[in-house]
């Protein structure tokens, strides 16, 4: 297959290192959950990398926290997204600034409104991460005693977007005149109410900001599941996937990518961006190193928690070194995560061990060891192969992990043609290449404006 | 009456020009509302002149944004507070960052974390400004056709911070270890399930962030109704009230204070700084210039609509020449300010055109205006008299009304010894002159400890 016209898309995904033994590297920086000095230096990094977003993940609850073996892990408390990206938009120029907030547990006025600012902040660079809650003690801190069940939290999130997305176009481009001559501060034909009531929502706005300079903040998702891909088909302009085989993540994209048409959405304006943990050294064996290294500071009981909780299974009555249960129970979180990694298991036929080793390093994302010119071309093979546009690059460890990344693999991908050596826009929309949207209200105010001349 | 042992305590309220025509003022910037490099440079004066803290009002709605009137007016819509604070945090070192939330359409959860990670990003120097909400149309974004009655949403507000700060102690301050050798990221037995069932709100916890830097951001209420009283003296730090008359002041200042002893709490643990607006002349003449400058930018149509939406009253049936109506109709808002203007106007025999030539001056608020001579006076004698522990600066306009007084009457005030010429401390706690409350599990943690030694 050919080079592709376009360049790949990159996404810096800094909830920690994500390897489970990442924090304890020698090297390692491990106050980057609460540390503001070291988000703004990382990302500044990843801006010197052209990388175009960073993206935090998110979760309401540490239900698990007071456990032994949890305590040997790190995130289970943080920095808030919105108030860090926000800080984190006066220290940096470029980069798009992607949060995570769940429409299973916030209020659709509150969101619109919070990622409207960071938009205007930050100059246009906000994308809003849409997830439903796939953890359900996230319930219990918001007067629940029950979590909403998958179908429902897809209604929900439906409506929900639907209400944001309203909400955004609540002023006119242009409503805001400031005329000190005639004292007229604002056209009051050029705000919409837009009273939307429906099964889970009552909304009546306007929303008490003006219109985002991107017009919408733009939107990530997931997408994994038949209702999040057709979720995502409809409103996504990114979607942020486990991928690790190649060949499935063709299938994927294909999936995703053609169920955009009947939603009267072209193809290009969504950017599958699935995760991506690289190892790199300058040389096949220092790669190895690393990662021996990394492996060598996980806890066995780490590794089989995390694998546990990955499928939403308690694995402790099975032997480590004997192969997955045949039949994984139902689960109300993460279905397309859970099936992705038990067909490796079996196709690779796996040891929970040997499972939870591979677990450790991307948590079911993909990954690429090696020295330069292999980990470039297991990009450029995903790439050109229509695989995926970019990837979320998930830093084993910190600062290292991207700094290797930045300083050894980025000015190879450069080289090759396939990544920006300067950012072509000043939006996030911009460097993505997606359209901004126009307000729905764009055509109405075209007629009164006439009408009124 | 002597000196005082401590000095004014400030705060800049910064929600545009707080005088009706400040937006239209030749020199005016009237992009502050959505401005991000105005604000920080706003602030970074405000820094310069040793202010202690930034104050950000709030409201969940735009409801009257398509009346004509109101388009002549500013802040209909505006940057969200806490990404703003959070993003000035990167902008500024020493100023504190103060945001309102309401109790009544916000969920616990979400406030703490918030304002948590705005204390953490900061380096402590978070304020959480408590409201219930005065205003009808907010419930209307929220699901609600009908507004909560005013008892009710004091005794959601009382409940509702009562699980903020448990959440705040869900981790102890030494709780993070990040032990590289051990492998263990933090202590288990220093995480607290707060585990609330009430009458309100449900809330599990633990909060998914560590403990803030000053144990709990900075408690800011107005307390002006009696729940609103009884609530400000068990939990505010600093009352941010509306006072015009030294007397009243005094007598609001002695209630409030005189409440803080049942609650186990002393005097000097809560800062009352009413609003107060300003316009200095290098003489008196130049500041009476610059008023009347302000007030010829005010149409009638808006002077009049302010007064009415401030006494909760339409007055559009009433001659502008003529006195208030007797009775007020009852508000479910603010009946105490309402109250408090009715009052002045009674004491000042004032008409309708009088009492909104001043509203749109102050809001009901404090006003001083003439030389830096005679402001300074004012500013001294309430301060001395006990009307005040400092104030909450409004600025006519911007930047010239925030500058004026930076230059001009902070050189002053430090001159007469009444205004710090350095920062006292780090925190926003330290610069108030505020403890840093203990978690309520400081005992129960020294206990455990020395079980487990």
């Amino acid at each position: 297959m050919g080079a592709r016209p376009d360049q790949l898309k990159l996404g810096l995904f800094l909830n920690g290192g994500h390897h489970s033994g990442g924090w304890r590297h020698p090297d390692a920086n491990a106050n980057t959950d609460i540390s503001f000095a070291d988000c703004a230096r990382l990302v500044q990094k990843a801006e010197r990398g052209k990388f175009d977003l960073l993206f935090l993940a998110d979760f309401l609850a540490a239900d698990a926290a007071s456990d032994p073996v949890r305590s040997k892990m790190t995130w289970a408390a943080y920095l808030e997204p919105l108030t860090l990206l926000s800080a984190l938009s006066a220290a940096t120029t470029h980069i798009g600034l992607v949060g995570t907030a769940t429409t299973s547990y916030n209020e659709p006025f509150h969101v619109a409104r919070k990622f409207a600012s960071l938009d205007h902040i930050s100059s246009g660079r906000a994308g809003w991460n849409l997830v439903t809650t796939v953890n359900g003690a996230e319930a219990q801190n918001f007067n629940r005693n029950a979590h909403f069940a998958h179908a429902d939290r897809y209604q929900r999130a439906e409506e929900f977007v639907d209400v944001v997305f309203g909400l955004w176009d609540s002023w006119d481009d242009d409503a805001f005149v400031r005329d000190k001559v005639s004292g007229r501060y604002y056209e009051p034909e050029k705000v919409h109410v837009l009273d939307h009531r429906g099964q889970h929502f009552s909304v009546r706005g306007p929303l008490n900001i003006a219109r985002p300079p991107q017009g919408r903040p733009v939107i990530v998702q997931a997408g994994s599941s038949e209702p999040g891909k057709e979720l995502a088909a409809r409103t996504a302009e990114v979607i942020f996937t486990a991928q690790n085989e190649i060949g499935e993540a063709q299938d994927f994209y294909a999936d995703v990518k053609g169920r955009m048409t009947k939603f009267g959405r072209s193809p290009d304006q969504l950017k599958i961006l699935p995760g991506l943990s690289i190892i790199v050294g300058r040389t096949e064996q220092q790669a190895a190193d690393k990662l021996g290294l990394l492996q060598s500071l996980t806890p066995p009981e780490v590794g089989a928690r995390m694998l546990s909780s990955m499928l939403d299974i308690d694995l402790s009555g099975y032997s480590v070194d004997g192969p997955l249960p045949d039949v994984l129970p139902p689960t109300n979180g993460g279905k397309a995560r859970q099936a992705l990694i038990a067909a490796m298991a079996r196709r690779e036929n796996l040891t929970i061990r040997d499972l939870y080793s591979k677990m450790v390093t991307s948590r079911g994302h993909g990954f690429a060891i090696g020295s330069v010119e292999r980990v470039a071309d297991y990009i450029q093979e995903w790439f050109e192969s229509y695989a995926f546009d970019g990837f979320n690059f998930m830093p084993p460890w910190l600062d290292g992990g991207l700094n290797d990344f930045v300083d050894l693999v980025v000015p190879e991908l450069q080289r090759r043609g396939i990544l920006r050596r300067e950012y072509e826009g000043r939006t996030l929309r911009e460097n993505l290449g997606l359209e901004r949207p126009e307000s729905r209200y764009a055509d109405s105010t075209h007629i009164s404006a006439s009408q009124g001349a």
